[in-house]
Order: C-alpha cells, then structure tokens, then sequence
C-alpha cells in the first residue's frame, strides 16, 4: 500500500453538488454550507459557478454566495468559469482562483457546448491568458475521462491530450473526473498513468461519481500510483443527470474515513465533516449519500 | 493491479442478508430468489440457516427452503449451522455443505453465545468431526475481523487463531468477515495476510459489510494480496444491527461490475443479477442497495 502520507481534498459539493440536486437551496444556506465546511479543516472549497443562470438555474446566486462567505485564511475557494464574462463577474466580487473546464468526449463537447475538444479548448484559453495576467490561479476539469453518455468509449489519447492543453495553457492542477461514474479501478489506474506520462502526478487530482459504487476503489488505485489530490462532495451530493436515482459525487466524509484508516492525513475533521454532511441533507429533504454518516450515532 | 484472473463469488444474500432484514420474506419467494440466483451464474450460493428460530426468526423456514430449492448442478449451496442439532436439521433436508462460524472479538463470543473464544471453537469441533465422518463440506467464518461493537478493536492474533483453527479442523474455506464493516483497506490487507501466514490464501475468502462504504475498496486490497473468494449479497441486503439505516452486505452486484472491470472473470451474468436484485428489492419493498442497479436503466 503506497499511498502517499498526506491528500489534499477538494471539496466540490457546494458547486458540483449542489448544481445538480433538484432542490434548490436558499442563498444563505449555500453561504452556512461554504463557511461550515472551512472550519472542518478542508483547505480547498469549490464555492459557487459563475455559468450562465439559463443554463444552471441553481448557480444563479453565485455573486451573492462568493459575497457571503466568510473566507479563512489558508483556504482556496476557486470558482467554476465557463468563458470571460464568467471570469469577469468571479473577478468583481473578489475571486482570486477559478476552475475552467472542457470534456474529453468528442460527442459531449459537442452535445453540451456544439464545439468540438479543440474549439472547446480554444474558448477556455482567453480565460487562462487573463487569469495569468490578474495573478487569478486556475484549475482545470477534464470530464468524461473513463466515459461518455453519448460516446461510450472515450480515447485515451484524448483524455491525455485535454489534459495536458490545460496544464500547458497555466492550470496549476488538472483534474480528471469521470463524470458518469462508470470506470472501475484498473481502468482509472490506466488512464491517471497516461495522463502522469505527459503532465507531472503532482499537478493531478482524481474526481470520481459514485454513480456504480467503485469511486473509493477508483480512490484507492490512484492513490497508489500516487495522486495526491481528491475532488469529493460532502454528503455525496449531485446525483447523475443520465441516471435518475442514481448516487452523486463521492461522498468526501468517506473519502477522508479511507484516508485516515489508511494513515494518510487530511487535515479534516471527520465528526464535523460529518454534522455539516448531516445538515446539509436536511436542508436537501434526503438522506445523506455519505454511508460513513448513515453508519455514524446520531 | 495484480489481481486474479478468475474470483469465485460465494453469494450470501439468502442467508446473511435476508436474516437481517426486517421484512420477512415468504418461503416460496426465498426459493424463487436462490433460484434466480443460480440461474445467474453463481457458483456457490448460501440458501438458508439452520439457527433456532427462537434466535433468527428470519430464518424459521429454513428446511422448507433448502427442501424447495431446484438445484443446479455444479452449484454449492451451503446453510450455516450453529451447532450439532442445526447440523442434523440441516442434514435431514439432505444439505451436502455447511458452514460454521466464529467471532475473532472475545466481547462478541461473550454477548451473542455466552462462551470465550476458546469456547466458541470447542462448540463447533463436533460438527466438523461429523462432517467429516459424513463427507460433508464445510466452510467457516470468522467475525468481527477488522473491528467489534463491544471491545472496539480485536487483536490481529485472535483472528489468526480462530481461521487456523476452522482451517485446521477441516473447513476447506474461511471466509473473514468484518461484521460491522468498519474496516478500510490497508487494515484489510494487514489482516488478510496475518491470516496468510498461517492459512494458505487458496483456502481463504472475505466478507465485508459495506456500512461505511468501504467494501470494495476493502475487496480491491484484498484482491491484490491474492484472495480469490468474496463473499457478496444481491442488491446488499442486509443492513447493520448497530447501526439502524446504514448499509449492509457489499452488494454482489457492484463486486461483479468492478471485478468484470477488472478484468477478472466471475462467470456471473451481471444484468440478470441486476434483474433478480431489482426484483427482491421490490419484494423487500425498498430500493436496491446496490449502486450498479440503481445507476442501469430500467
């Protein structure tokens, strides 16, 4: 077991989670949310998403939740940005780290933004050019990594290729998400080995949907060819747009109860992590997807 | 990722899982579900337990069952016994597989039969040596593996003594079970082979509880130290005496998807297992407990 000593997590749940739970959660809880979360101990919270209101109605509120919250010293809260003009209303409430992104699908690229990979990667650049030039830090997702729901297979190559465009273009930290949760660990083992071929583990982090279940053991392998850096949602939030029912984000209270039964240290505070998972489902009306909670007393 | 090539999958639903649940399931739909169960592939199936209804009332209709089962050549369907009479009940409806068990916690042996560990193994030599006498298999479990609701952690050396000793008295497998899946991967490993040294790993299997959503993860590690035998139930039933609400058995499904990834033949038909899990969740009158299930298309 080669894992390595210590794992930062980025915790994604009140952007990538909450964007994609169908209730809609008022402006001050996301604030509570962000601000609960930053005393557990995590030290990179992914804040809100400055896309269009039209097409992620639930993000429509991400000036006013970027405004809110109570930033703590130490702690990153990127923001996700589609294009400049999202970059540029990050910027004017204060952002100093966004998140850009861009599938590695032929056919999702096409399907969700009518581009293909290359003039997907051709939009994102003006953003990077800017954020460079602002001293802004950028981190970059490369999805659809072990899958596509309109394509199936999804080529290696590709992945490699969009990955490393990213961390060329002056992404500190390339995320790689799998973001139907379909990969199994020797699948996503061979993917983050390709990827680490052309851009250094230390600027790769994994993202895993537990949409099948294999997300901790998706965890697990890469850790072991020794990725340090893990997207998760507190409270396993998010859901899968392709499979009505199915499970979210891997829930980051499991993530951080794998890590430290390993011995890798998180800095988390598992039993707040948990209060926070616990009371962020309530608000949602559902149960936590965290099966640590489930088990943990009340 | 040095895995098997082929892992024998012994399902454990029938048994491990419905004796847990709250929903008493009528005889003629527990034969129809160890029937399904076969059709699917599985090459080992526990079908009931002949423990005194007065303990399990889950299981009351345990020779009913055995009795009706349809069964398929080259299929194993062992019943657990607890002790001599369940041995000849399980006998008299002309069982050829058994299986006994043990807890490794010396609290649990205490709380759940009132006798030390010690005890405990004294308590079910009778039955290996009649077996033995009649020619009839017998595999063993050991609980409480990685972890134990009344003592909290068990010594490695316990858990070691207790499979050597059902190795040594006959069990032709033993299957390590962490009861209130509390395990996590690298502790999984360090038991595993622990036991290793002392039980040729050929001769071993392992059985996690997925309460804190570590199973599969747990199963990968164990995977890759050699095990060839995990123990599964479909659509991960089950849930925890100790912990209301949270998960029980590793769900046989999402074993099989991520094995199948792996590129580990299991000899299962995944979308019938899918089918009869579905199937029993809806008996059972819940939703499934295994994420592959939940995540495939209706």
């Amino acid at each position: 077991m080669s894992a390595p000593a210590e794992v930062r997590i980025v915790e994604v749940g009140p952007r990538d989670g909450l964007q994609n739970e169908k209730t809609l959660v008022p402006t001050a809880d996301k604030i509570e949310l962000v601000d609960r979360l930053s005393a557990t101990g995590l030290r990179c919270i992914e804040a809100t998403s400055f896309v269009s209101p039209k097409w992620v109605p639930q993000m429509a509120d991400a000036a006013e939740v970027f405004a809110g919250i109570t930033q703590r010293p130490g702690v990153a809260y990127p923001v996700l940005v589609p294009n400049l003009q999202g970059y540029e209303r990050a910027r004017e409430v204060g952002a100093s780290e966004v998140a850009v992104f861009s599938a590695a699908s032929e056919a999702f690229n096409r399907k969700n933004i009518n581009a293909s990979i290359d003039e997907s990667i051709e939009r994102f650049l003006p953003v990077l050019e800017r954020a460079r030039a602002d001293g802004v830090k950028v981190r970059g997702y490369v999805s659809t990594v072990l899958g596509c729901p309109y394509q199936g297979e999804v080529p290696l190559a590709d992945v490699v290729r969009v990955a490393r465009r990213l961390h060329e273009a002056g992404c500190y930290e390339v995320s790689l998400g799998d973001t139907i949760g379909i990969g199994t660990p020797g699948k996503a083992r061979a993917m983050l080995r390709a990827v680490a071929a052309e851009v250094p583990m230390a600027a790769l982090a994994v993202h895993f949907h537990d949409t099948r279940g294999q997300a901790l053991a998706n965890i697990l392998a890469c850790l072991e060819d020794g990725v340090g850096v893990v997207d998760a949602a507190v409270s396993g939030t998010g859901g899968c747009p392709y499979a009505p029912g199915a499970s979210g984000n891997v829930a980051t209270e499991d993530v951080v109860y794998m890590l430290e039964g390993l011995g890798v240290a998180t800095g988390v505070d598992l039993a707040k992590l948990v209060e926070t998972g616990r009371w962020l489902a309530g608000k949602l009306g559902r149960s936590s997807g965290s099966k640590v909670t489930l088990a943990a007393p009340l």
